[in-house]
């Protein structure tokens, strides 16, 4: 089957990565096991990112608060992780059913802010989002183009539930390198019509194509997406941030 | 970069196929120009897949009930493509800000009932979503088995927004071929603890795949995944109705 140029992409696994604990250098580390291009696409897993940066806790260092204890009660959730659920939070969109969804200090909507005990050594630890993960894919492609002299885009992606639907997919929390929304509006369709609505979330989209590649009992902190190199651009620019939907233009807040 | 089997799928724009009309043998079409094996997944696109079984309407055949020219005046939209949009849906969700969101008769909760006007032939004709698009993806999978021998997955994706992010990704809705929902749950991690909820919508993901090699100004109804045979199933399977979260599961109704 053959293609006109970037109608082909190819989804690879990154492994080779042990366990990545904190203040690793996960830049250099990607670089030599993934060997990137600048026209490459980097999805790396939110957990490697966070636990490179240490954004690891352990529940028995916290100590639940009024609101927290109330919560977890309701919820049947540790009050010492809904302590720490609401300390990455902004505003609470949902806590019922036993299922908490917030507003991330950095604007995602999720579960539990995001925090996750999959794949994390130590009994009774868990993992928090970084801080600011458009922050964190600027950091890593800076020290990925030091290491080895490419500037691929990168993408932190991390697993998302969604409403009307049932599992996750993998969606970008932050990026560096990449619109993260190509936007067909005003370009005319085959048929001369202008395209009303057609705002693609590229970012998001590819991060779900890295997760096709990545097994979820770990190992694979990332992959690497080749021949998507008109999206990667030189600018780090807006980030995912750029993806977040403002509250007034959202029918579900 | 190398990677174990199954950790590297590869995505190629399906092309050369040219206008689809009504009646028009998609299968075939699609096997002539993918040449696909048994362990590929055909991504199709719902529009292809909407003009072959002839799902186009002329806009000027409709006449609107009452309450479509009062959502309709309220929204500030056609009034007959409200009515097409509300005798396709099970029931609204969100009618506000110019903005219906409806759950087809399908249970897919999507914007206009999926309708839409782009890449569409002819003024004023708009295209409805298959009316069992898991149905149609059967179908598409037995045609290309008579026609070509081999019975890749087959998934029928269109492009859906979603609440809190912006912009569009491709989603399944419909499926053969492949357990669209991929159960991690109960299997352990690499610390051996149970993971806890991980179930990951891999048909969906394979969709927004396919989505980045497709241009959105029309003339490349599908994309071909190799290399995510694992996913590949015999039996025909649930179909994308298995990712349909239940009422009493969703916190968005």
């Amino acid at each position: 089957l053959s293609a006109s140029p970037g109608r082909r992409i190819e989804v690879v696994a990154v492994e080779g990565i042990g366990e990545i604990g904190a203040g690793d250098p996960l830049g250099g580390m990607l670089a030599a096991a993934a060997s990137p291009d600048s026209g490459d696409v980097l999805v790396v897993s939110q957990k490697a990112v966070s636990k490179a940066e240490g954004r690891t806790v352990a529940l028995d260092s916290v100590t639940p608060g009024g609101e927290a204890m109330e919560l977890g009660r309701s919820l049947g959730k540790d009050p010492r992780l809904v302590e720490l659920i609401l300390r990455e939070s902004a505003r609470i969109v949902r806590a019922e059913r036993g299922v908490l969804i917030v507003e991330t200090r950095s604007g995602w909507v999720c579960a539990n802010a995001g925090i996750d005990a999959s794949n994390v050594p130590g009994e009774g630890r868990v993992v928090l989002l970084p801080a600011d993960p458009d922050a964190s894919a600027r950091r890593l492609r800076a020290e990925i183009e030091s290491a080895c002299g490419a500037r691929p885009a990168v993408i932190v992606s991390d697993s998302f539930g969604r409403p009307w639907r049932l599992g996750q997919t993998d969606v970008a929390i932050g990026c560096a390198g990449i619109a993260p929304a190509e936007d067909w509006r005003g370009r005319a369709d085959r048929e001369g019509r202008s395209l009303a609505a057609t705002v693609v979330a590229v970012a998001d989209e590819l991060a779900a194509a890295g997760d096709l590649v990545r097994p979820k009992d770990g190992g694979t902190p990332a992959a690497l997406v080749r021949g998507a190199a008109h999206l990667v651009t030189g600018e780090d620019g807006p980030g995912a941030a750029a993806l977040r939907r403002p509250a007034d233009r959202d029918l579900f807040t």
